[in-house]
Parts: C-alpha cells; sequence; structure tokens
C-alpha cells in the first residue's frame, strides 16, 4: 500500500503537534500538508511553530510551507486539530472539496452526519459516512474523557446491559491546551470546573454507544451524570465511575467482560490498535493517571477497583491518556478504520 | 467560669499538636496534661515532640512533663489524638477513670455508646452519654469525610429528606499525617485509595444523620456510596455530592436550605462555632480546597455548583478544613457542646 | 494623627488586589481612590475587579468608583501596583500634581531621583526625595527577590563588609502576577528563566545597599551575580546566597550579627514593621519557602544554614514573602517611614 | 560475544529495579542471579518484590530464586544497588571472591583503590583496577549530582581549566528512593537540604575530575562549592553552576567545546553510550528537569543559558537524569567500559 498523504489542519498547536508526532512514522500515512491561520501562511512549519511537543519537532514537517484554511490541498485525508469554534466551517469546507475529515474538534461531534468513531466500539457507525465513499465526509474522535469512559462502557453494555451510570473525572492539565490552566489556580489544589465539558460527557458517550438504525445514529438511552475536574496532573485523566447494569453481574463476570474485550481494531491489526484496549488491574491503589496512562503507548485505557456500590450498584476507576487515546491516537486509529474499510 | 483542664492523649504527635494549637488560647479549656506513648514518658514536653504543626510550638506546653497512658491524669476533661489501634483502650481506660473523653480516633465511632457528634448536625446524640453525667464516657468526632458531608447533607434532610447519597472525595496529604503519603506517589498524580476509608465514608454519615431512639442511635436508612482518592493536595478536603432527595426541589431551595442553615452551636455561641457552618458560594468553580479550606478558620464547609442530575436528581460539591473541622477543631467543639450542657 | 486618604493605581490587578487587603485595617491610610485602565473607569470596584487575592474583597472598596488614571484624585498620597510599562509614566505625572508616589512597579526603580527603600535597610536614602518634601516625588520598593536579599546582606555589610555576593533563587509563581506561568511548563519541573529577572538582582541590591552622597545614591560596589528560576512553590522566594566577605569573620558573629539586626522601623513602631526584620532558624532543613513566609505576618525573612564556603568564603539560605514583603507590604512600610519623617 | 552472566545485589529495591529494566534486553549482559536481604531469600523474584519502576517487572527475573548477600553467585560480574552502610562491605566481599563490581553506592567512591568512573570523562582512572584483572576489584558510578555535573565541566576542564566551580542543585525526588520525601514535605515547597550530599558534590566531582599519577587519583585543586536542595520534581536533576576558568574564554568557544566534546563510550560505540554526552541548548528557559532528563534515553546531559557571571566569570545550567545517567545507566556504561578494556 502507498502512503497516502495526510494534511493536518492547525498544525502549529498543541494537539496539531500531536498529530505530526504520531504520524512521523505512521506506515500508511505521510505528512503532506500543514496548514494553519493566517498568521503562519506562507512560512515553513519551523518557523511558524513553537514546538512544546514531547521530543524533537519532526524532521519532515520543518521545510513544508504552512498553507491557509482557505486554500486547497494536496492530499488525501484530513485531519484536524483545529480550536472549537474554528473547527466546523473549516472542516465542512474540506469536506465538500471532497476530502475525507477526521477530526480531534468537537464542533461537529453531535451533528446527525458526523459519527464520533471510537474503533473498538462503534466501528459500525462509519455506515454514517459510508454512502459518501469517495467523496468528503468528517468523522470524529470524541471528547478525551468520553472516549476514555467508552471503552470501559462497552463491555459491560454488552454483556449486561447499561441502566445508567455516574462520572466524576479527574482530568489531567494537558487537556485544557496551552497555556491553559494557570499554576496558581492548581498547583495543590482541584479546580472542579471545566468550562462546557459534562455537557459533553453526558451526551458523548450514549452516541457513541447508540446503534445506527435508518443511517441515523440513535442515542443510547441510560441517564448519564458527570462531574468534571482538573487535577494537577500532566497527562491522563482517570475517572470514577458508577454504573447501575441492565442485568446481574458479579465481580467475575464484569472482570472477564473487561478483559476479554478486543474490538475490530486489534482484529483488523491496524497500526494505532494497542494490543488490548481494555487493561484491567489488581492491585488495590491502581489505575492512576501518571503511571497508567502511557499503557499500550496511551492507546489501552486501564480499569482497576471494580466493587459493588450500595446505590447503584457497581463502581469502579478507569485512567487513559487524553492526549493520545483521547485526542491524536484515537483520531489516527479512526482513520486507520475508514481506509481499511475502503472509505478513505 | 474557671478554665477547665483539660489533657491530650497522642500530644506529640501530629494531631496532638494541632489539638494544642487550637487549645492554646481557648478561654474554657487549659493545657494541663500532654499524655504520649513510653518513649516520650518523662522528658518535657518541648524535647519529645518534633513539632511539626504550623506556627511555632505553644509556649505553655513546652516545660510541660509528658505523662504514660496508664498515668492519672490531674483533668476535667480528656481529648484523644492517638492513632487508631491504640486509642480505642485507652479512651475505654480513661473513661472508666471518670473523664469525659473526645477523640479524634476511629476505633469507638461505631460503638452503641460511642455518639459521634458534629455539633450543629446532632447535637441530641449527646443523649447517649448524658446518663453517665459526672463520670466517664467517650464522645468521638467523625472521619473528616464524614463530618464535612454530613454537614453539607444536614440541611438537605432537615428540608427534603435524604434517599440516597453519592460521594466522590479528593483528599488531601495532610488526611494521612506524617510521613504519610510518599511525594513519589502523589506528586502529579492521583491516588485512588485510602485504606479503610470509603467503608468509613459509607457508614458515619448515616450514624451522624440517624435518630436517637430508646437510648440508641438508628443510622439514616438511606444508601450511601463513596470513592475516595487522595489528591496533591496540602489541606482540604473536596467531595463531589450527588443526592437523591425524598421530596421535590428546586435550586432555589436547595440553596436557600444550606444558606440559612444554622445549629446549636451557633446559637449557643461555642466558642469555636464558626459565624455559619454552610457557606454557599456562586462562582462556577467553587469550591476549591486550597482557596476554600480555611472558611471560617477551618470550621465552615463550603458547598458550591449545585445542579439537577440525571441519574439520583442533584448533585454538588462541598470542600471543608480536614484538619480543622474534620479533626482537633471538630473534636473542641462537641466537648464546647457537652460543656455548654453540663456534661463535662 | 487622622487617617490619610490613600489612592491606589491598578488597584484592580493581582498586586493591587494585595494593597487592598493591606491597607483595609491600616491605622494609618484609609482607601480613598481605587484608580485602573479605562476599561474599568466609572464601575464600582466591586464590578470592575475579579477578585483573586486571599479573603472576601474588602467591603470598604466595594462601592468605590473607579477612577481612571489621568483623573486627579482626592488623595495624601498615592500607592502604585501598575505594571511595568504603564506605570512609570503614570507615576511621574502623579508626582507632578504633588502626590508622593509610593511604588511596587520597576519602571523607576534606578532613576537617580528615586530611592529603593527598604525602612530596615536604608531609610537615608529617603534623602533624595526630602527636598520636594510636601510637593511630589517617587519612593520605590525593590524587586521582591532584591529585597528579600537586601535584608539578609545589610547585617553582614555592617558588621563585616561585603566583597562580592552570587545567589540563586528559587521564586514562587505569585511572583509572576495572574494568569502568571502556565501549569504545564511548571508542575513537577523548575524554570530556569524569568525574563529580566537576572538584570534586576545584580543591580538593585547594590543601590539599596549603596550610600548617599551629595543627594545621589552610590551603589555598594560590590560583584553581584544571579541566577533566577522559578519553582513549583505558591508564595515565598527562597535564595541559595554565597558571600565573599571583606573581614574575618566566623559562624557565630555572623549568626549573632543577623539576629541582632534592627532598623529604623522597628525602633520607629512603624505599623507594618515586623517585631525582627531577619530571624535565623537553626534547624538544618530551614528556611523553606512554604513553611517560613507567613512569618511575621510576611515582613521577617528567614535566614538559615550559614556555613563556610569553599569558593567565596560563606553561604547561607534566606526565604520570605514575595508577595508581602517584596511588594506590597513592603511598599506600605516605606510609605509608613516616609510618614513618620514628615515627607508624606 | 557470549552474553556476560551479571548478578544484581539489591535486586528487590528501588534502584535494583532500575538496574533490571535497563539490563533485560541488553546485548552483552543477562540478569542471571538476583541477591537481596535475607528477608527475601529463597523466594521467586517476583514474590520478593514490590515492583516500583516504571513498566511492568521484566519477565526474565520473574522466576529468578533470590539469593543471599553471602552465598557465592554464579557471575561473570556483579551490579550493586545495596543501600549506603550495606554496600561497601558486601561489594568488597564479592570482589575478594574474584567479582569485579560495579556499584551504585557510595559507600566505597572515596576509597583509593576505587575508581569513580564516567566513561566519557576518566577512561583512564580504569588504570587503578587494572592490575587486578581476571580477579576482583570494585569500580564505583559517582553520586547522580557529581556525575551531571563532571560531564558538564569536562569539556571546559580540558580545553580552559578550571579555577573554581560554585553548583547549587535542584534535585529531583525519585534520587531519594522510595518512599524518600514525605509530600507534605515538599509539595509546593523546596527542601534545602540532603543529609550528606553536599560533601559528596564538593568532594566526587573532583576526583572524577582528577589525574592518574603513580596508581593513584589525585584529585583536581579547584575549590568545589555545593549547595543542594530538592524540588517537587520527579526525575531529573538540574544545577546552576558556575566557574571560574582558568584561561579566558569567549561564548562561542565554550559553547564550541561543550558541543563537540565526545568521549571514549563513544568512540568505543558501548550500547550504553548516547550519541553525544552534552547537548548545548540555546532557548532562553532551558534546560528544565522534566523535560530535558530523558535526552539520549536519559544519558545525555543538557546545558543551556551560557552566559559571563560578575562574580566567578561564567554561569550556565545542566540537567539530566539523576536515575539513569546518575545511577544505574552511568553504571551500567562503566561495566561496558570496563568489558570493552578487557577488565571484566
Amino acid at each position: 500500500m502507498n502512503a497516502r498523504k495526510v494534511a493536518v489542519l492547525g498544525a502549529t498547536g498543541v494537539v496539531g503537534q500531536r498529530f505530526l508526532r504520531l504520524l512521523e512514522r505512521h506506515p500508511w500515512f505521510r505528512i503532506a500538508e500543514v496548514v494553519a491561520s493566517d498568521a503562519s501562511r506562507g512560512k515553513p512549519y519551523a518557523e511558524a511553530t513553537r514546538w512544546t511537543a514531547e521530543g524533537d519537532m519532526p524532521a519532515s514537517a520543518r521545510d513544508l510551507e504552512v498553507k491557509g484554511l482557505d486554500e486547497d490541498l494536496d492530499a488525501d485525508l484530513v485531519f484536524s486539530a483545529l480550536p472549537s469554534g474554528t473547527a466546523g466551517a473549516a472542516e465542512r469546507a474540506c469536506a465538500r472539496r471532497g476530502r475525507p475529515v477526521f477530526t480531534n474538534a468537537a464542533d461537529l461531534r453531535m451533528e446527525d452526519d458526523v459519527p464520533i468513531i471510537v474503533p473498538e466500539v462503534n466501528p459500525d457507525h462509519l455506515a454514517l459516512v459510508a454512502p459518501r465513499k469517495g467523496g468528503g465526509f468528517v468523522v470524529a474522535s470524541g471528547n478525551c474523557t468520553s472516549v476514555i469512559l467508552a471503552l470501559a462502557l462497552k463491555p459491560l453494555q454488552d454483556r449486561f446491559g447499561l441502566a445508567a451510570c455516574h462520572v466524576v473525572s479527574f482530568q489531567a492539565l494537558s487537556g485544557a491546551g496551552y497555556p491553559g490552566v494557570p499554576s496558581l489556580d492548581v498547583l495543590a489544589n482541584v479546580v472542579p470546573h471545566i468550562p462546557g465539558e459534562e455537557a459533553k460527557v453526558e451526551t458523548e458517550p450514549r452516541k457513541i454507544l447508540g446503534t445506527v438504525r435508518d443511517g441515523r445514529i440513535v442515542p443510547a438511552s441510560f441517564p448519564m451524570s458527570a462531574t468534571c475536574t482538573r487535577v494537577p496532573v500532566l497527562e491522563g485523566h482517570m475517572e470514577a465511575v458508577t454504573v447501575r447494569l441492565a442485568s446481574l453481574a458479579d465481580d467475575a463476570a464484569i472482570v472477564e467482560a473487561l478483559q476479554s474485550f478486543r474490538g475490530g481494531a486489534q482484529d483488523l491489526r491496524l497500526p494505532s490498535a494497542p494490543p488490548i484496549p481494555v487493561r484491567y488491574r489488581t492491585e488495590v491503589d491502581r489505575p492512576q493517571p501518571r503511571r497508567d496512562a502511557a499503557e499500550g503507548d496511551g492507546m489501552t485505557v486501564v480499569v482497576g477497583r471494580l466493587r459493588p456500590d450500595p446505590v447503584l450498584g457497581w463502581k469502579f476507576l478507569v485512567a487513559g491518556s487524553n492526549t493520545v487515546r483521547g485526542a491524536a491516537g484515537g483520531t489516527i486509529l479512526a482513520a486507520e478504520l475508514a481506509v481499511s474499510q475502503g472509505l478513505a
């Protein structure tokens, strides 16, 4: 397979840089275009970018000329790392020009014709864009907290059914971008508010875990509660999850459901798919965001502390990488899935 | 009123030091005896103690000779800051010698003849020890997380009734004593496990919010779920609380119930009682543990972010000082209440 | 003495808020005017300000109407909390209108007619502005790191003479204002660069420790080296100081010089003067910024770990409050000194 | 070359675990024996060890039976990760039984017959043990702070000569082992004292940078000053270094000396040798411990901010990995050097 040419919208920003890092040695994709706002247009990428991601700037991107958002692109597919507000219109425009767009941004996630794809969870949701195969469309990845949660919930939904879900998140600073959260607010503190986040976490997982019917997604019907907080952690979101299951369960069966869970991504041997999407740890004090976010190169979520809950039935904790699985890595995996299905 | 002579058990430890700080200029109490393990016995307090609390060691305690746990004490009442395991037997022994004992330790909290007193919440629970007025008895203060929670729940219980409560805690490092949590575990991390804590938080609030019947406490019957975590915060526990109320409510009525809540402690003008036991803040990002733990000199808990919850009905956050209201300060306030009722 | 009416320039900002807190119950000063940029002009202070300082907004300031920088002020003296760049011109303008101005800003510190006053160290430097008694003038307080350092150096300069000074600073986040340092940069990290800071610390202490001759300040002549870093500490700067003394010394004599040091501020019983300006602690691990910044309500600096140095002769550590002694508190103390000398 | 069988003394501890991680896939060495205190003796390694290092326990070590310190070992060479106090005697005993011992411990570093080897800096110091080729001897790696410093100083010593060195360290928590520094001491704080550390940093670099004469090491003669502090950083020591050079220099020449520095380790293509031992970064705010500790897989130190110093002549900052270059990785590299020279 020849490497597909990809463009990255918002390539100079924090999220865009993470896309470039993950794409640099990608076996299927080759960074062909970097796109940013007009301030950077026409400059070499190395000059337009204050590199803040780990490691050094990818050599293959340094000399690319930054394109503007309104220019046509020599690319087979497009990744969008644009900020909310700007993202939606630019992504729609790209799609109209016939490109398959895979976006990390929130703007279009809840649109009817845009699936939120977590490849192990809902590969069938690509059916929404299949009719436009060969043309343009937009595929979203979910909000970081929602994606990590969906991976932990899916095995339970499949095996036992979900009747309710309550989550309290402990979210890392890297989720807020750069400069993001002022150190004076969050050092030795917890900030129990992330603008707009709870609304996303109360809706996106239900769409991700929904079913396709007549070319539309019917969201899962269980009620979903979210409290989202920012903690002084660099990378890795942790979530305290409580669920009411639709049928009887016991510890062993739930753990078994989590451990045995696989998805199409693993079967298809997609390049960014981790060996297992969910790992269950038995230590009493795991998962922990700092120690577990890198599991499976950031693509595996880690579950632990499953125990009965006096109010809803069962509770556990899950942690995962917000910048890899919950952002650039998850979006790339969704694109790999679409490619493997012949959609891009 | 002449100052009562008080003894502090476990006076050389972290919690004991906090008792001494709060007692140093207390209008009703005078530090008369400091008691510790045999290693310290016979030494002047200043020599036996590695002072770790804020500020300098109270001058009035420096020259006191440390007594052993088995010695009789020249004291009108006794505060216990002993560690779990040691505390129960020593406190029982003190009570048998006729002393009223007010303890911060967990050992006896769930015993039938030991009330857990949060003065604004359940002053009537002192009825359990009233029959032994003039003799000895043990009064406990609750676990730090439980006490802060009980203060926030009481106004809701009174006004609407409680049908279920779910709490996820963000607990400060000072709650683990010294040396406590290793920095390598908790810096830039969250540790989702505190040994024994969840069991306490699932039982103590129901006892505190219970009713006295036939000289015994009947715990409140609502189911109670707790997930307890340790966060890199120095002082101040925060809790994400979700409740199902027993009757219809709206935002305004709940906020009004919280803001108007007063307890006997305020009416009785007890020296350690804050102006209000619960403060409701309207900012979208409050309470925060670092910024709100000192409210009311550490004796007021701060509630915020009340909003409807899709699963249980209502949710909010509460924060308070784990070392003052949740430990030494709360225990001293309970003793003040007992004194004001003529029990000590 | 009737309370003098004071104006605070930059009153809505982080530093301005700290001025208001310290001035609220000041025995000599009464907040009469709050001044800010045009965006806030005409609004009540409570509406124009996002309060970020500790505690609640001073009640006395809430209803004051915010004035613009170009308006004349009904004030006996003026405090400036303006940002660098804006400060210099506005302060000069105030002085031209006849006001004594006491500024926390850096713009004019190195001007010939502006003394940098640390009341215990160089009260005689007020001689620079004495000729304009009754008219307007500008008095600066020093950079936070420089002021804390000057307090520790002065006793050594007086007793032994200073031949060289080398300092490495560990500076708190509150020194960078708000939003200041992004948490992603500084959590679990040290940032070894603070723009412009090293140049200040290599010049200001020499001016503060200089001598007045013919109405001008002749800076101290010793060479001064500074490396300034930002550490994840909320409040309190620490400095590792190495000095070459001009004459022979021993440990005991140096400690005695530090401990016995007093300044005019203490003798004059100025309201903001701490009992002692320098405290020497003998513990092997002190001073520490978090534990020692509040010494003397933030106005005392704490020195420790004095020991011989193989390269320059002697070394020690000093810590102090950057927001109180190193900013608003130090500026107010300088104003008190000027008032006590009949200059304002 | 057949893999040499290696034993790790203290294999169950924090440092021992880091040895195992680095040795697991080593091309020259194979973990053959794990040795620990009597409490672990006879147990499988997986059972005797609470794994705290990153990643999972090496599969090759899980089933090894833990040997006691007094047992003879089936090993070609021995790595020691024993704690100070225990280490010296055990290492001497191993050497007497004919083993080459490479130790991370401090006990024997300053002994006349034990060189402190930093392969790029002083490979010739192996001359001390060469006479005992084929028999046993002890080779030490240096204290973490000393090793990082020595790598930065060596190019300057070679090119310009060193007349004095003054260092203030910012040391990471991982340097203190586990449980190490209590979080209550170091969160949002700096602790300016590490027991015994300053004495090591004032002596070891001079031994490392010394010359071999008549079979003994003559330490470098420049005076050396160290102030050592603990900062809330997980991994990576940073050091503010000031030097007086013995001959004239300018910025460009010093940077060139640092950048062009190579050592025998690179020429010999030792498996653990990084591409370059010293990297010079030109950004104004680098090096930083968190962002630069992983350079060269933790084996390269990063220097930055070179600038003239008013007191001693020149100053700069250096950062490096305390757990890799400053501990297990540096010790393994020293062993590789010895092997390449036919000594082990």
